[in-house]
């Protein structure tokens, strides 16, 4: 929705403030949660449309459902909640009925059964012109295990799983017709952290968690805001095989963007590494300053890192 | 979707069937249900798209906002639940960005303040040709208060509320153009019987309760076959001010369709008017033929009825 969007959210944020919350946490974070008593449930939703978010003729039907279910998953698990249930709303075109729409609900129930979670309603309807999809990610959690963007504190060390850049890379060759390189083919198969998410909520030294699904140099101003801190990252730190501006300003990486109290780092990335194979890399600091600095190799940096935009 | 939506359906859901179900209830009903304890939410998704849902020139931005709350609304009340939340998602063409989008946040808004319920979540992004909208509607209730459509019993009276076909004569009357009629202003102004969902919830005489979507000759077949009985319908019985095809077959009307034990009805009825202001009325009987019959003054009616096709 272009530059527009986020004031639009801001509007709409404000304008429903004032109504009752009826026990469910406003809008801000990856998912709103809602009390269950010991546990806490966490529902988030995403939009998918034809020609915005995928095109039909560089994704197979199987990788959009894929997706459709992943960049979901990807949110329930930057709250540190296991996913458990999903609705699924999809509006097909004339020319998408049939094998189209078989190839999408087979790479939706592949995804949702790796990722054990069960499919518990929605909506089929006919679309005039593009397919639209919607999903709705339910996950669930003890209540201690819930992360929020807002719980970051000056002198966190920040931190990612995996490494970044290899979606956007991958989405500028699939733009040059290079279908098959190992980005092209990193972006089309996508994969949420969902193991990662969950054994990272039952860790007290992690703060804020949230998903990279715009980059970092736009994802951490969300932490900030809401943490009201600031933050270092140092260039050289960040985890990629290709071009920092991938790695920093491109899309749908479905890493996950952290903070760890300090001294508890080192033993967490470990035992991070060992249960789930998955690496743990400091990046930067959470600072008091209300900024985000880049530095490297310790200096000031002069890059110019601007956030992705999606179309 | 045509004749192939509802095999399209039956597929999805004996694809997933065989998938954990972590503590949700399958699909079947208006809404999916989760325990919570003592309490239970339940969850419904619809999808509205431009030029098959609604026109923008046929109805006014805040009407489509309403509407897109009061479908959702609808289904969770259907469930004998109260309405605490929802999440909605929606894709915004070029011309619709600014005046309309704002026209459809104060619909959405107003019948949200209206019915109490808090907007936890959501999506905003672009589309290309037509205007998406998805809503997620979340209710709660006491467990014991569900209302599931495989709740009808042999001899129960089959009961509505309200009256039916003003929607679907309003929708032609906006056809030939006649967009101020009565029946227009009913079709565009959607309201669900909330407080009479949540009310008929209390009630242990109430079975099988839904809402009626496409008309009840449509409709009361899920009851039908969830609850494994046969229905008889008195058509002068029926209450609407229309032509009988119209209160049988058209659609979105969002009154509620339920089953009543037959000797509790006459004093749930009055009590349910003296509380709501809403009238209930018997329209027929729960029978085991398994089929569904239609009569006229007690002689099985020659009327042949279908359900109403949304486009």
């Amino acid at each position: 929705m272009k530059k527009s969007e986020f004031s639009f959210i801001g509007d709409i944020a404000s304008m429903f403030g004032a109504l009752p919350h009826n026990g469910f946490e406003p809008i801000g974070d990856d998912c709103t949660v809602v009390d269950m008593g010991e546990d806490a449930l966490v529902m988030t939703t995403d939009m998918l449309l034809e020609d915005v978010h995928f095109l039909r003729g560089a994704s197979s039907a199987e990788e959009v459902g894929r997706k459709s279910l992943m960049v979901n998953l990807s949110d329930v698990a930057a709250m540190g909640a296991k996913p458990v249930a999903t609705l699924l709303s999809i509006a097909l075109t004339e020319s998408a009925q049939g094998e189209w729409a078989e190839g999408f609900m087979r790479g939706y129930y592949e995804a949702s059964r790796e990722a054990g979670v069960a499919l518990v309603g929605g909506d089929t309807t006919a679309s005039r012109d593009k397919v639209a999809i919607n999903v709705v990610a339910i996950g669930r959690a003890p209540k201690g295990c819930i992360k929020r963007r807002s719980a970051a504190k000056v002198g966190d060390i920040i931190a990612v799983t995996g490494k970044l850049g290899a979606s956007s890379k991958g989405l500028v060759d699939i733009m040059f017709g290079d279908m098959d390189t190992p980005a092209a083919r990193h972006h089309r198969i996508a994969q949420a952290r969902i193991a990662e998410g969950e054994w990272l909520g039952r860790r007290k030294e992690v703060g804020a968690m949230m998903d990279i699904s715009d980059g970092i140099a736009s994802d951490i101003k969300h932490i900030m805001e809401l943490s009201k801190v600031g933050a270092e990252i140092e260039l050289k730190a960040i985890p990629t095989d290709y071009d920092i501006r991938y790695a920093t300003t491109g899309g749908e990486d479905y890493e996950l963007l952290l903070t760890v109290a300090e001294e508890k780092f080192e033993s967490l990335s470990e035992e991070f590494f060992t249960a789930t194979g998955t690496r743990l890399t400091a990046i930067g600091r959470i600072t008091d300053t209300g900024e985000l600095r880049w530095t490297e190799e310790g200096n000031p940096s002069e890059i110019e890192l601007k956030g992705f935009t999606h179309f």
